[in-house]
């Protein structure tokens, strides 16, 4: 079980990830690359994370962006701690 | 300029196109694939395809779900040729 | 530590591995795919499987062809019961 | 037809392509990526460029290694300005 965040433990999380935003119960950011292969490759290189954390995003794609959405479906669609940590690890490997 | 459709000629392409609909001025198909490894070499495999045609879809992906919107953006959000003629393409390399 | 295999047992392995050979103590399969994109694709299809094993192949790719070859280099380059696992998931995902 | 090149072209034009060497008859150079993912991520990033530029390497990967050689088959495999043009391209989008 992932520990649930209250919002102030959200929003604590949120000042050492830039771009990041709380967003109906989500952890929501959008990223900007190189065209549209720079976002292909982004999906990759996120998707090994996310396998690795077993830990899934709601994604979206046009052309250079990418939208990532965090939230933890079996604690019923709130954020958790796991939701915080995927994020920092997304961070980490830009 | 790509050739904008109108309801007719779009109605008649989706009959070769298993699974694709119209909707909202888009062509839109929901893909499943194995796993979310299946997705993520989808959203590749695609990809290559839209970038050969200049012609990039709103892509939603969730687990193994992969979710293809093809709008004609230069002619004002309306369904032209050019969507058809990516439908058809990944069906193809399926 | 994984089992290391001896000659009879890889051979009785193979059996169930088409394509697959016993090639200076590795395990190797090339694979056709369609075209460079199918390829790519499948680069990352199968990077996600070994990732998940944790057992990462000597790679190689020309255009539409993908080399693989599994050895167990923790065991000072001999196969194992790891290189034969990974091989039929390989097989099993495609 | 690709422009051939000869010894003293190609070493010009390794002067501002650092990193990639003159190896039998092709430009060739290995990249150091981060893990494994990072190197699949590269290896789809490089593909789509090659796919645009239609020339295509020989690619090998160990774990986070990805080594690019690239030489002209319709040349009778030598090093032409398309070889220079496309080492040129993956550092410029690196």
């Amino acid at each position: 079980m992932a520990k649930v965040l209250e919002k102030g433990q959200i929003e604590a999380a949120l000042k050492d990830l830039p771009g990041w935003r709380h967003e109906e119960d989500a952890l929501v950011k959008t990223f900007k690359l190189k065209g549209f292969s720079g976002a292909v490759a982004f999906i990759v290189r996120v998707g090994f994370e996310c396998q690795k954390a077993n830990h899934h995003p709601e994604l979206s794609n046009i052309y250079n962006k990418v939208t990532l959405r965090f939230t933890t479906h079996s604690e019923g669609g709130v954020v958790t701690e796991n939701d915080v940590a995927i994020a920092r690890t997304i961070e980490r490997i830009l």
